[in-house]
């Protein structure tokens, strides 16, 4: 595995390095985002340039994109961090994520944490969006109604292709005792939100895993979505690399937790990787 | 089971069945309260009334007072979406329940989420109360002291109810170990709070099974309440039907884990329901 | 196991019990704290005094400082109870933490529950600070840079002084699958957040402990943590009397789980204490 830092770096090394990825993420020269905390906490904001953007998310295992998309999911499924959030939104759009991506991570997010917590993100993003000019084209409203209107068909083709057989299993099984869940599992979360287009399938897979990581509450949808990303062509090295990433907004037990998920779901499947 | 959508409807159906459950809700005619979101996500938008409203809490299997009671319980308990608890603690006053029932409820709350999540639910309460006339008679604040001054022996009549045997080894288990947190369940869960009237024993457990599924992090205790749910007069229907409402608010992992736990449990009881 | 209260209490008894605990965390003759909510229930302004620090808090097991330490550790990882952490580190101050102490649990927190969480809590500690002068040589800012720069080294140090050799067993359990994290485990966890001087180690470890238990999703690391608490010094009533003190803020389905962990620790360990 390739990393960008390693232990015999030096603390000044690491600072610059944080610094350079906190100004990509942040779109200024001098970010002044850590300011107010360094009054009581400098070592904090220390911190969080040598470690977080300087070992993390510094490593080259993730793209500055995948990254964000990443974080603003864990964030959204959280629900408590808001200002983080709203942070981290502005960071997608200064790392080239579309508004469109932005809100379709969260219309994604309905699925995993539930409808409160998406429509808080995307007030969030409101607030976001609404500070700074919008690139040419890039519409978050766009509408993206599947034009086949067989949801049922359209949900069951989605689900195949993300989970394989696995996917339609967990659907039978609730057949005798909540087929009605799994019919809305089928036709809500594959035939309206997984078959939309406005963010790429492995960029969907990787925000599903991330927001069971940083949950830490939905174990067997996590080692779901561990093998959906790897069926629709993530790596297992990203899957690591986002439970690294997630250390520093979930905390290491969630990044831990997640880490054993993917080491199950690694042994299964046959090719040694 | 009965179920209000299938598979074949419209979405124009579904868009009209929505509307009119969320005027229930609302208490208006032209329910603006998803008109700030539509300006980015006008899909969720229309997403929130087709599924959450059209497809889900329209359903049969519940009445609103029990949704909107389950509702509010499971936002108490998440503690991270202020503005939609505001919501549905008004939608709750507009399907009828109580000003004493959303109290007690949240009372109610302090065994599951702890006494923060309680007090910032009550908060919630007391900003939409304050902006609509009470109905004659119907005093949050009447005070609700059981008069049986023997809380430990009121505490262990009600565990019983609630629990039958099972509770009360939950007790035992701890005498090891914890006997004061043991004492504390029966004379501060089940004698000061389960004994309180203010709000019927079978809402109280459908609330407790809301926070226990919403939460995800009280799997021995969901079990426990759903199997005390049944015993107060409950159905497993009503248990199938409260994971399916959850879906929407804690996300389909944790109404699928609910799901999974109903199974265990209702593999226990002899009855083949 | 000694405790403040048995079941035979009065309710008055219990009350006043409970008053003067509050006014020990308040620093107030009259603790104004419950009145909004005593407006639209009463009882439950009652319940918190007689249950909560009545029959709890005022519970000999734990010193009011570890008690705040924990209630705060536990606050700033849940994440959604921003009135509720201000006014415990306002508590926190008031038994007797230094300013210097409340910042270092939360840096901590940056570990369990993530930076979001950790920046979050020191907002709410700035505020809090700024209402009030500071007591002499109190510098929450005080730098705490390790002086030895081979973070890797200290770091197992600080590992095998927590954990023993089960630390070290975590770490080498990652190298087939994610070495990064286990290298940034043993850097940042242990050689930059442990390794810090500011809070005595077993009220570190007592944080940790908190967190795990409150977090409800970290079992694991929940286990690690109690065998690591009994390590630097604390004891088995301690880490009961802790989780007791958890079911207050965390709810009881915490509480009861922490102690099922920590009968499994108990049992492991060959003192029968």
């Amino acid at each position: 595995m390739t990393h960008a830092a390693d232990r015999n770096d030096a603390p000044a090394d690491r600072y610059a390095r944080g610094l350079a990825a906190l100004r990509l993420v942040t779109g200024t020269e001098h970010p002044a985002v850590l300011d107010p905390i360094a009054e009581i906490a400098p070592d904090l904001a220390r911190l969080t340039v040598e470690f977080g953007y300087g070992d993390v998310w510094s490593r080259p295992g993730l793209t500055p994109k995948q990254r964000q998309i990443a974080t603003i999911a864990a964030l959204a499924a959280l629900g408590n961090a808001a200002p983080q959030l709203r942070f981290h939104i502005g960071g997608a759009l200064n790392v080239g994520c579309s508004r469109r991506e932005i809100v379709e991570t969260f219309l994604h997010a309905t699925v995993y944490a539930g409808f409160p917590a998406a429509l808080n993100a995307l007030t969030a993003a409101r607030a976001v969006f609404a500070d700074r000019p919008a690139a040419p084209g890039d519409d978050p409203a766009a509408a993206s109604v599947p034009s086949d209107g067989d949801r049922h068909r359209r949900g069951l083709e989605a689900l195949r292709a993300v989970d394989g057989p696995h996917g339609v299993d967990v659907v039978r099984s609730l057949d005798d005792i909540a087929p009605d869940l799994g019919r809305y599992l089928v036709e809500y979360v594959f035939g309206d939100i997984y078959a939309r287009d406005g963010l790429a399938l492995p960029l969907r897979e990787l925000a599903s895993v991330a927001m069971c990581t940083a949950l830490g509450t939905a174990a067997p949808q996590l080692r779901v979505h561990i093998r959906g990303f790897l069926n629709v062509g993530g790596s297992r090295e990203e899957v690591v690399e986002l439970m690294t990433q997630l250390a520093g907004y979930a905390g290491f037990p969630a990044a831990l937790n997640g880490v054993a998920a993917a080491r199950e779901i690694f042994a299964e499947t046959a090719d040694a990787g």
